[in-house]
């Protein structure tokens, strides 16, 4: 590609907003443009490397047998209805209707859609297992974006969806597409930390998530020393600890406390530890129940944990009025005696202490030697504590906290779907079953960023051979005629010798090219110039090692 | 590819509803699979071909010079405003908001993302030319869909864009793409008829459609017999001879006539020719307003023709209330003395003939020696036949019917949107010029479609070579271990050779193989059986002629 010929130019000035060096040298060397916030064209060099990124995954997942399909882009929400993810995938879901009346979901991913069409199919056990999967642009309604290709609005992903017989025949594919997803960022240049995670709103009961860890990474998850456990913060598991739980129980007692409103307010008024106190935290969710959600003083709340254990789709803390409207107070909120309609959920971390003190929901009003069981019974208890760096894991090993990028994700789906959609199979034995399913995606353009965070330095981006947009960056400098002609002729053997080759034959001076070239990050530079020329020779730069040395040309 | 492990099977039982060739064949081979009306999943078998399709276009369009990249599915609504296409795409164009109140079009065309992309970079005359393509997902809703491939909500669509500094380098573009198209189908085994078009919404001043000739084709041309001229009936030019003309005007005469209401009735009330019967047709626009159409009885009106005179973004015919309503009677419409609110368009085959008759704008009421000019003055004048097979030609060469199914489209668009859009580049004189633009379009499933129209017979599709979705469909007969063992043998041969295989590995009857095996329609099918192995042979036969002959395995 002669790089005069290039459709666009390298731009020099940046908006503040641009913070992520993948959006900033992704858009400056000319890769990707953005449309409206979170849409992005990719332009002629950010397509090469996306088809790299997608080839790839491509090979892979024919290696490990999956096959290649696609869906229409409109899903017909009647099928979203049907597994009531019309409501869990919440705002995010973007519909629309034709002109018939019809509706759809512009699809955030594609369960429903590929169910739908197995079922069209009357499958036996010889059939199975299968798994087919698509490159496809997926749709999320994001209330904000993050720069660059990491959070955006509308991306290409791949996604895979796999059907067996049984749990067991699932679980080899589980493994089978873990071994593959690790090979296909490997190849990429990119090393994933893998850890358990959420199943969000596609459902299912385990997940895993592929991260790449990165500090401008949105994942956060906890490692343990031994290395034996990793877990994203919505579902990492740990020790509690007990504290004060041989002491006995005493009295319920309410007492005045002129106290402000936070937490070390309350420490500093009754000169007792903060983990003695009950941290209340009220939210309401989707259909305006109000849910109580109660802690150890020195643990912090994690949402996804008190969603799934409160069954919300969607939580938000509650306004000071609404927490008055319930007859409480702000910052003396209090499980004891607090309004029947109000539902509390309660941390199993409330188990490892006694005589716990907090509010008594009236204005300057606490109460001491409050007991879970004795003076108040919430109607969930389980684990909403969000892990800390430092905290024990159930074996006994130190928990560390990490960052990174997610790029790809595995999900157990089990029956979820098949059993919601009625999707059946004939088994052995002649009866009709539910499909057991997993799912398996890797966002593509998120993952294109992803090797722009890793690999870079303060002149542009230093891509990896596998991924790079071209093999070689040949650079001339000649600006006779004879000296271009041997140029165009270097050109032309290196392309006859099956080279991928940007040609940068554009009358410009050194310094601009070269600084253009840094920021396009091929991973070879050629350099042509009267002065190599007279040697027979070219000067070939390596991006990341900056090594340079002088070869032959003929 | 084992086919025991392919998703998914073929399908012999098919609805009444599939009259399409290349619908009853891409669905029973297994190919596709509808999901809501003219929305198609892409089965494995579906995927290699459209890829193979896509490749073909890729490497030419490449070659051309062209550049890959792509845009947002979701288009700013406010682009189409810019351009007023909001109103002209009219029903077709579906429209959605995000949770942050944006409106945004599902792209049809991408004419506006591509000039809003371009004009966010400083081009100088030194950047022009260049041609942006893309692949992607388009969005139609039409109101009723067509079997199969052939006219669907949903499609996969290759569309360029092409900016250039002035027409005369515009003009060197539009014939490399002629040729680049003419290649492009060429390499699939599709010929192609390039005929005059009509720009429709997509705007500019003239187009060319590649038309396959096809009798279910929904394209209808008209070609001279010298070959010199082909145009699409809504565009078709052609000469109108006089009829008597020389005639002396009489006066206008209204009479009664009890006759009924088709030109038939005119002609036998009045024993006077077809021709010299003025026909009138009364059609309501998007905006309400009245036209009438008056035409040469012996001629019938285009409607596309008529649009464009008429400068009508919609047309419908007028209801028989609606006719009455102007003070006009069915049957007996007449320009002569029509209300003042009707627009009257013309066609200019008024002006071969004098003294004609038609209604007199009541029930039983003519009027004779109509003469245009003198008893009526249309608002426009102009061409709004219909060509029909045996017209003469502008040359003077005689007209023939073609059909066929469009497969691309090449088109000027000139300033169309550049100016509207408000983009330009700098020219040498330092001066800012809108950029003269083309576009160029070919609908990828249509052209799948296609290929199967014209390539099979009544066992199944017949691929070339070029878009096969595997060159070889090796099918075993072997039962036995033995057998079996050679026939995995062959399979992983073939593939360590490099060739792209089908292996019908499936314990199934023989006759069952074979009818499959014609359905998919592969080129080349290799038998193996244990009659074959005795000889250490493989029975080749030709999918297209039919052709058998045996060939050693080692």
């Amino acid at each position: 590609m002669r790089q005069s010929k290039l459709f666009t130019k390298t731009v020099k000035e940046i908006s503040s907003d641009i913070k992520m060096i993948s959006h900033k040298y992704l858009y400056q060397a000319g890769f990707i443009r953005e449309s409206t916030a979170g849409r992005y064209y990719f332009l002629p060099l950010g397509i090469r490397v996306r088809d790299r990124v997608i080839k790839i995954i491509e090979e892979e997942m024919n290696k490990a047998g999956a096959l290649q399909i696609i869906t229409p882009v409109l899903h017909p929400l009647e099928l979203w209805k049907e597994t009531s993810r019309t409501e869990s995938a919440g705002f995010e879901l973007m519909t629309i209707k034709d002109r018939n009346g019809s509706s759809f979901a512009l699809g955030g991913t594609a369960e429903e859609m590929m169910v739908d069409l197995v079922r069209k199919y009357n499958m036996s056990y010889k059939d199975l297992p299968f798994n087919i999967y698509q490159f496809s642009q997926k749709f999320r309604d994001e209330m904000r974006v993050r720069g660059g290709l990491l959070r955006v609005r509308e991306f290409l992903m791949k996604d895979a969806y796999s059907f067996h017989a049984d749990e067991e025949d699932f679980k080899i594919e589980y493994e089978k597409m873990w071994h593959t997803y690790t090979k296909i960022f490997e190849r990429m240049g990119l090393k994933t930390v893998v850890v358990e995670a959420d199943n969000g709103y596609i459902g299912g009961e385990y997940s895993h998530e592929f991260v790449v860890e990165c500090d401008s990474g949105e994942s956060r998850f906890l490692i343990s020393e031994d290395g034996t456990y990793a877990a994203h913060e919505d579902v990492a598991k740990f020790k509690k600890i007990n504290k004060n739980i041989d002491e006995e129980e005493k009295d319920l007692q309410e007492v005045e406390a002129k106290r402000g409103n936070s937490m070390e307010d309350g420490v500093e008024y009754h000169h007792l530890p903060l983990w003695q106190q009950i941290k209340d935290v009220l939210f309401v969710d989707d259909k305006g129940k109000y849910i109580l959600a109660i802690i150890r003083g020195d643990l912090d709340v994690n949402e996804i944990k008190l969603k799934h254990l409160s069954e919300a789709n969607e939580l938000r803390m509650a306004t000071e009025d609404e927490v008055r409207a319930i007859g409480s107070e702000p910052g003396f909120i209090s499980p004891v005696n607090i309004d029947k309609k109000v539902f509390i959920v309660a941390d199993d971390s409330l188990r490892t202490i006694k005589n716990a003190y907090g509010g008594a929901n009236k204005k300057y009003g606490d109460l001491l030697n409050i007991n879970i069981g004795r003076d108040f019974t919430p109607h969930k208890e389980g684990d909403i504590v969000m892990a800390q760096d430092g905290f024990e894991s159930e074996n006994g090993s130190v928990l560390k906290e990490g960052r990174g990028i997610e790029v790809g994700n595995i999900f157990q789906l089990g029956e979820h779907y098949s059993s919601r959609m009625k999707a059946n199979f004939t088994d052995k034995d002649g009866k009709e079953k539910p499909y057991y399913m997993g799912c398996y995606g890797i966002g593509v353009d998120r993952t294109l960023a992803t090797i722009v965070e890793k690999f870079y330095d303060d002149k542009g981006i230093i891509w990896p051979e596998t991924v790079a947009p071209y093999q070689i960056h040949l650079i001339s400098l000649c600006k006779d005629e004879e000296g271009i002609k041997k140029a165009d002729e270097l050109y032309n053997k290196l392309i006859s010798e099956g080279k991928e080759v940007l040609y940068d034959d554009r009358d410009l001076r050194a310094g601009e090219k070269f600084a253009d070239s840094d920021l396009i990050g091929i991973p070879t530079r050629y350099i042509v110039s009267p002065k190599t020329l007279e040697q027979g020779s070219v000067e070939v730069k390596d991006r990341k090692s900056g090594e340079v040395k002088m070869e032959k040309i003929v």
